[in-house]
């Protein structure tokens, strides 16, 4: 496939593993988090080696938890004022309820815009997911095609997963912030999981209204980089492989291709919930995979 | 991002649309479950239209459930045979519970290889998913890097739900069958994210295990295809499209690309649990990303 661009795909090499029939030991690079590469030994019978990846300048590439095939570069130009005004009852009340839970979130995170990022981006993850898991499993027992649509989801669940391996680059979390996460990530996911079977209607738009919010954090995020009360630090290695920034950049370019994503994710929503409105399940359309 | 290979991304579409503020009727193409196209016109606001993805001869691709870039060839070469003797008690565990599992599966079936594919499938696309989200959902958690797991493991589903479209095809659900996947469903889904969450490694064995038996059915099946029991049609469209087949392949085609395939799970599953019988978290060993 299209690994073959980057050079030493996965395949080759467990294919040479292939044709030795007995247990041997085998050198596995394991890595610890952040990519810095130890070298520790793996008993891997199976054929799997980690995969020399090289970048197109021939350096190696030094993350395992994305490839050089899922970057790229944000379309800065999308439209950050869109807005989709609640009519119904049921979209008054995905609206309400974002407006609502947003102002203990003001108070509690105040003008810390960092660490208010890197918290939500653990909640931002979670929707995604849950939703492009039950659609997987209703494709699974309808026998039905799915329209690109569980992809699109994922995509979505990992580009906020990325969102926050960016952010905790730059705000560390302090205990009883990652207690609060994990409070929050259980109740959240259990909300949504509930709230999607209810009606994926419902669901879809309040994710729509939590990207319009999303949205607006960023840019007060952006106008205090600007007024020098956030220090605008140089940008973290992943965000430049992941979005291909430029060598230089700085937090600031950083919030703005990561405002661009919430703007995207507030049309694949809102969308999807207009699909809904109109008596329509998402695999009668195209999903936008891709679409960032 | 390499969509540009393929002509028509998403991408330029959404930005041309962006351009015009006001809520505009777009030709939306709705296309039902099978891929064939019909016209159907749906408001889209927020700039998502399908996108016109041509293949390498020019014609329309005519799938939204997958993309050009996500298909390959399989790589047959794998060796069928390899096993994980078991050893420890875990081991034996999951060892017998597929082995008793397995004995229902026989009678009910008998020699039905194209429908036992069939329901198998809806059962195989769940573990991937499960542990692929269990896994996203703790790397947020904990702020923790993924390895590539969670996306290898969501491929390994998506490559099951391949399996599910593929074989559909070939053989029509009844409905009791339906009704009988949505009960095992019920049932498998929570038990497997139960069991991954008390022992990944018992888990991963497992499915270790139920792929070295679904190799095993599918043996079978090609035995039968080639005995004449079984009527070796053509392979589906959706087969010839995703595997890369050449034109003219056959059902017989199609079942080897899917044994490869399981081979491949087998060995990514018994390599996971391999690496937490070592004491270690799969975020530390690289993923197996695009190993097919
Ligand atoms: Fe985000
Ligand atoms: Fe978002
Ligand atoms: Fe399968
Ligand atoms: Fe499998």
């Amino acid at each position: 496939g299209l690994r073959a661009l980057y050079g030493g795909g996965v395949r080759s090499e467990s294919t040479l593993a292939l044709s030795e029939k007995e247990k041997i030991e085998k050198k596995v690079g394991l890595s610890s988090a952040g990519g810095n590469k130890e070298e520790k030994v793996i008993v891997s019978y199976w054929g799997i080696q980690p995969s020399k990846i090289t970048k197109k300048d021939g350096t190696e590439w030094k993350w395992n938890c994305f490839r050089p095939w899922e970057t790229y570069k944000a379309d800065l130009s999308i439209d950050l004022e869109k807005h989709h005004a609640p009519t119904t009852f049921l979209d008054k009340m995905a609206f309400w309820t974002v407006k609502v839970l947003r102002y203990p979130t003001d108070v509690f995170f105040q003008r810390r815009y960092g660490c208010r990022a890197m918290m939500l981006e653990t909640v931002a993850a979670v929707p995604g997911m849950v939703a492009g898991m039950l659609l997987h499993c209703k494709s699974l027992r309808r026998f039905e095609h799915s329209g690109g649509w569980i992809k699109a989801l994922l995509e979505e669940a990992e580009n906020e997963r990325m969102h926050l391996m960016t952010f905790m680059e730059v705000a560390k979390p302090k205990w009883y912030e990652r207690a609060l996460v994990i409070t929050v990530q259980g109740v959240f996911f259990n909300a949504y999981f509930l709230g999607y079977l209810l009606s994926p209607k419902f669901a879809h738009r309040m994710v729509g209204y939590l990207e319009e919010e999303a949205i607006h954090s960023y840019t007060e995020f952006l106008k205090e980089l600007d007024k020098g009360n956030i220090e605008n630090v140089p940008a973290p290695a992943i965000a430049i492989d992941y979005w291909q920034l430029p060598p230089g950049s700085t937090l600031r370019d950083v919030v703005m291709v990561v405002r661009a994503d919430e703007a995207h994710h507030r049309d694949v929503n809102h969308f999807a919930s207009d699909i809904h409105y109109q008596g329509r399940e998402l695999r009668e359309a195209a999903a936008p995979i891709g679409y960032h």
